[in-house]
């Protein structure tokens, strides 16, 4: 097989490996991800990182796969969303983009849709399949908790049905913009976090009421920042469970998403009675990506 | 009773009206509110506004009343919350802060605080006391919406307990400045409100899964814009509602806020068969203040 570039391409960053027979053997990331870029912009930031990975001009195309908001609509050019139920990933669903360097040959890989209830992932579809390539024959839900968390439902390989939780953006403008800002300070505290979960889980309805508690709790009764940090995580987490419930309940659950965020996920659901694994984002992301690779050449 | 002037003194804004026997003479606002000032700042920004308004020198002080969150610890001094269960205002209460200008004697309003669930409010207070000056005798629940919404519980002319929502800001969060920014437009469709807020009445558990489908129908089913933002603003006061149903369950509710969100408020109501009243915020602010020069006169 011969070398080939793996890139992921979101909305706030760009990285990109060099791949060898037995996977990576380079890597670069740059912060030119697609909400700073206009169409024409994304060859070149493309080039910064990968131009030494390049085949040299007379040996032809080097293939380069990528995944992310680089397919949105704002992206470098659209990859129309594939509808579930399918397959996470389809060699045949792959969008070639036109470039002015004649050694490029890049194709993205589109999303998935679903019509109803109304949702929509860019990048994950492709963690999804390295996941499943990692796990052949799982049946079961993969939780990607991030910005926008999404549950996915995979039945005999395919994406049966998803839903996106803006768990993470809600915590960062709630933390970091609004009045509970005040009231935050960096740290951690589990009881704090199981608190809030358990609030959320349990009475669900009163979501509303318990986020400006954790400022009046810290102004009357000096609570800690760190305690109103982890328990506004457990309160958010909380209310994405209680929404995913239809999801999680009685199936097999693994996480792929960040080493620290994933073990919040895996502790809220271990109060549930789960036990969910946790898989490498980045890892499953070059599997599916590796995944393609392997379908185009045969 | 002498000349004397209100002062409504928020976190993004400053309004002051000079008063005479049958109410206000003149009025003036700015945007100095106390989120942008340093406490040496508070006494120039009210003479930019209060100046002319003031006795001559050889007449002696003029009263100034000012509620709000000039009062806070980051304000121009503290004025200690008062506990509630407790009137909503008292003019012994008030704390008088030293001013450079021997023409000024300024007096703040404390806000009042809830030990469990921990609470506060500034300005609100002085809000209540006017509504309650307005209709004496009320038993029942006062809701405030705006950035930080109240439910207070009024009897026999205390607040008995009361519950705040960040429902105001959330908005301004997620219209504003999360991904569904990009699905929002200017407008309104009573529909997509009903329909956001009859979701998160009906289901809370799943208000997290609601939210990034606006996100989704935008691109997926072209939403409106402005059905978008009703619907965001639906589903936001109906997890309020959700949460405050043991304020409003069963008690005469009236509303004390803008018109429009008041509006919008009072047609969520009614879908609970609640009939809800609408008091102007400003005319009640300015009734409870000067229910308190009334009280220092006695």
């Amino acid at each position: 097989m011969k070398p080939w570039i793996a890139v992921d391409w979101g909305t706030s960053n760009l990285r990109a490996w060099a791949m060898g027979p037995d996977g990576p053997t380079a890597h670069g990331e740059s912060p030119k991800g697609m909400g700073k870029l206009a169409p024409h912009e994304f060859e070149a930031a493309l080039l910064e990182l990968a131009e030494p990975w390049l085949a040299p001009k007379d040996a032809g195309e080097t293939l380069v796969l990528a995944c992310g908001m680089v397919g949105a609509r704002q992206g470098w050019r659209e990859a129309t969303y594939r509808a579930v139920p399918c397959t996470p990933t389809d060699a045949h669903g792959l969008i070639r983009v036109a470039t002015q360097d004649p050694r490029l040959d890049v194709r993205i890989a589109p999303g998935l849709s679903q019509s109803k209830p109304a949702d929509v992932m860019r990048g994950e579809e492709t963690q999804l399949a390295g996941a499943l390539a990692l796990y052949p024959g799982f049946d079961g839900v993969f939780c990607l908790p991030g910005t926008h968390s999404k549950w996915a439902h995979i039945s005999a390989g395919e994406v049966v049905s998803f839903q996106t939780y803006m768990t993470g953006e809600l915590f960062a403008l709630l933390s970091g913009q609004s009045v509970l800002r005040h009231s935050m300070a960096d740290g951690w505290d589990d009881t704090a976090f199981d608190e809030g979960l358990s609030e959320a889980l349990s009475r669900p309805d009163r979501i509303a009421a318990r986020l400006f508690s954790l400022r009046a709790e810290g102004l009357l009764h000096a609570l800690p920042g760190a305690h109103a940090r982890a328990r506004l995580s457990g309160l958010l987490i909380g209310i994405e469970l209680a929404g995913a419930k239809p999801y999680w309940l009685g199936q097999p659950v693994k996480l792929i998403g960040a080493s620290t965020l994933s073990a919040s996920y895996a502790r809220a659901l271990a109060t549930q009675g789960l036990t969910a694994e946790i898989l490498d984002a980045t890892a499953c992301t070059l599997a599916g990506l590796a995944g393609l690779r392997l379908n185009l050449e045969t």
